[in-house]
């Protein structure tokens, strides 16, 4: 049987925490003498008012341990059940309740795709709620990452398991420990990129909100021309610094910050996921610059920011990137799966599950060449276990398939290819903007039918908790006692 | 060290053979009193003196085992030497070396994809032509897929070995007989399928075309507007039964002819691969039915027969599909990737790929769930070899990733999104037209760049030769003794 109750609690507690972030916007319209202040009171105190009952109809003396099939279930119910309440701000202020359930799952999925336009005209409590989502959002990702996902396997995540037997590797045994040191890298992170963009140009407002979108890969903006807004070369670097580090794995930073600064340099994941982003920046870059005759640094400076934005997810940008010609399109179609570092706010397919498979890949040309010899994997020094491969290869499979079935599903909702499959890919892979004149970099969600917009809702959070999480949740066997 | 002096003699034996071949077009020209017939000779003279002139330089007395690498080697170079010299005819009667070739390679791979127009106003003999590199590179597939494949262990061909230790599974031993019963089933179906086209009103020459790729699986037509110009719904219902039996495994044909019919329905292949075809057929008939008013049998007779025609890697059209609304059209793209069966002259993913990524899916999904439960994998009644589970999601791994790779080089020859992801996947799935106005069902390859048709040319061996037989060669292991 599965234990509700323990389930019920947490998810009761998570809603506080959600009711008392509301506090902050309507601190803020108060403040701006906007009267939205009601609306995010009224929603922060019917969110505690749920959130308290459910903690008081379940609290427990004794502490239940949590099994596989509660955590799964825990994981895909605190997404749902957060989004649908932390929706009310948005529906209070004028949205539909689709558009508000699409804007905060693709802010607390870390997507970033928005419904609103007009953003430079917005009241401020709204601007901030958003930017709050995507770093609430940001640190559930993280911590889910690092202490949920190893232990149900998913995706090839064991490969992250803190084993307590494993000495070496033990940095912070307990689990409680670690969700704090994480929370304390991310909020200082936070706060570094946010004095950064002050010290570059930036008013105080949307550094704060920039940086919590940064950090979290998410991509809300507080400008409808996002980044291309302040008009300088630095801010872009430092985004495009930020964003990378937002996807980089926050245990190898607590970790560095522990006294192996060296750590940082050394991990595989993190060495591919730099060269890598380094290698077509470059690549890009000397493409525009050559084909538009735009000034190298310049043709770098964007090149780099808004890769760096697909492949962490973040979905910022600088100008409108499918100017740059039809390379640019389909390179940045591709960037769309790549994904940042595991144990990040970046999501898609991840650095990690393509050096896997690489290493799977390189193994079985010499299984043909030589059938006879014996191929041991090792991944970032130490051999891979038996099930890790089957995981992430099993990821893959369901991750294509998932792009493509959905695909064929906002087809039959009536979108062009291109957006269909732009916006499929990047909802799953929580990026944000698709390609074409619709849901493109310069475009919005907010034309879609609404059945595409829950679609895509549904994907992102399918996206976001790496897929198995929430189709286990499909499989009889689940049920099954 | 690769033993060269064999690999030459076969490929010079098949010179000969398609030498041999080129005689036939000659005739039909000669007889129609059209000049083309001294191209055919010229060139059915040159190749044969090429072909002859390897047979005698490396003939052997003692008869040579050929071992894996030779293997991978001949098997590759067999696609490039013949489409070199095949496509001569094509240059002498006046097409650029370019579009000669990339004809050529599109017959010999059963792809199916044209720079040729006007093929109602074309002599017989280039239109004979057309469709006897189909029939020829049909056989050529199946026998390899049936002998060489499962003997390279290449994308997990191995689940069809043969071994000769197997009794109950050993219907021909010995791999001459085994080429035999299959060239023979392969002749009598075109046969059979020729009469038919016959009866149900085609002309003579018309049946004879279209039946060698009709079996072939490879979608050349005698004209414009493919399967549409005969107006006829027998026909098309002829054309979707026979696709379907090219893609089907042709070993499974052979027990079936020796005596066990039952064998057929019992596949789990083939029961899956109709399934899919009746499924996926009724679903956009329905749809097709539903959005333009048209009779649903019209609806259900040009629904399977375009949705036959793709996922068996055919290619021929009854009428533009694209106009059948952006469902069909985001389904078709998803179609591309599926194919048809092993051993068959289908390209693509396959079925029995995508069934056994389903099962080690399933079974990732139970070991999450009961993490300490053992799953045996079980396909068509056996255990799965241990190397297959690798082989088979290696192969999708790489697959994916060629799609992708060839879309961005597609992209940077100026191709638009669809047209570049769709000529990319419809070329390595070996199916022909793409999507999109330039290569849709109602278009063709000429305007293309001739970089993106030796991309495109390229990426059809690829996918022809199940990937990993051109791209070993590429790793230096391979070269290395």
């Amino acid at each position: 049987m599965i234990q509700i109750r323990p389930i019920v609690f947490a998810l009761g507690l998570m809603l506080c925490i959600i009711a008392s972030a509301m506090v902050l916007p309507a601190v803020v319209d108060l403040a701006d003498g906007h009267d939205g202040w009601r609306v995010f009171l009224a929603a922060s105190l019917f969110t505690f008012f749920v959130g308290g009952l459910m903690v008081l109809a379940c609290y427990e003396d004794r502490v239940t341990r949590l099994g596989v099939r509660e955590g799964f279930l825990l994981t895909t119910l605190s997404w749902i059940v957060i989004a649908s309440l932390a929706a009310i701000p948005f529906y209070g202020l004028g949205l539909s309740y689709t558009d508000a359930f699409f804007e905060t799952m693709s802010g607390l999925t870390t997507t970033g795709s928005s419904v609103i336009t007009g953003l430079d005209k917005l009241p401020r409590g709204i601007l901030l709620w958003r930017s709050l989502l995507c770093a609430i959002g940001g640190l559930g990702i993280i911590v889910m990452a690092i202490i949920m996902m190893p232990f149900l396997r998913v995706g090839g995540m064991q490969l992250f398991q803190m084993e307590s037997s494993d000495k070496s590797e033990k940095i912070l045994p307990r689990a409680f420990e670690l969700m704090t040191a994480t929370a304390l890298v991310y909020g200082g992170l936070i706060v570094v990129c946010a004095a950064v963009y002050v010290l570059l140009g930036m008013s105080l407002f949307d550094a704060i909100c920039h940086a919590l979108s940064t950090l979290s890969t998410a991509g809300f903006s507080t400008h409808d021309e996002s980044f291309g807004f302040f008009r300088s070369p630095a801010i872009l670097w430092a985004g495009t610094i930020f964003m990378a580090l937002g996807a980089m794995p926050f245990v190898v930073f607590i970790k560095a910050i522990r006294g192996d600064p060296a750590t940082l340099w050394q991990d595989v994941q993190v060495r591919g996921f730099v060269n890598f982003l380094i290698a077509v920046s470059l690549i890009l870059a000397v493409w525009v610059s050559l084909t538009t005759g735009r000034p190298f640094f310049e043709a770098l400076t964007n090149a780099a920011f808004n890769v760096t934005s697909i492949v962490t997810t973040s979905g910022f940008a600088s100008e409108d990137y499918q100017k740059w010609g039809s390379f640019a399109v389909g390179l940045f179609l591709l960037l769309t799966f790549v994904g940042g570092c595991s144990g990040s706010t970046a999501g898609a397919i991840k650095i990690y599950r393509l050096q896997v498979t690489g290493i799977l890949a390189r193994s079985h040309f010499v299984h043909l060449i030589s059938p006879n010899r014996v191929v041991t994997l090792v991944y970032n020094g130490r051999r891979l276990p038996d099930d890790v491969p089957f995981s992430v290869v099993a990821f893959l499979a369901i991750y294509m398939t998932t792009v493509g079935v959905f695909t064929v599903i906002l087809s039959a909702m009536g979108l062009d290819l291109v957006t269909a499959v732009s916006a499929s890919a990047q909802a799953l892979s929580n990026v944000g903007p698709g390609l074409g004149d619709i849901i493109g970099p310069a475009g919005n969600y907010a034309g879609l039918p609404a059945a595409a917009k829950w679609a895509l809702a549904f994907e992102m959070m399918l996206g976001r908790l790496e897929l198995f999480t929430v189709l286990v949740l499909f499989r009889p066997e689940f049920w099954r006692s």
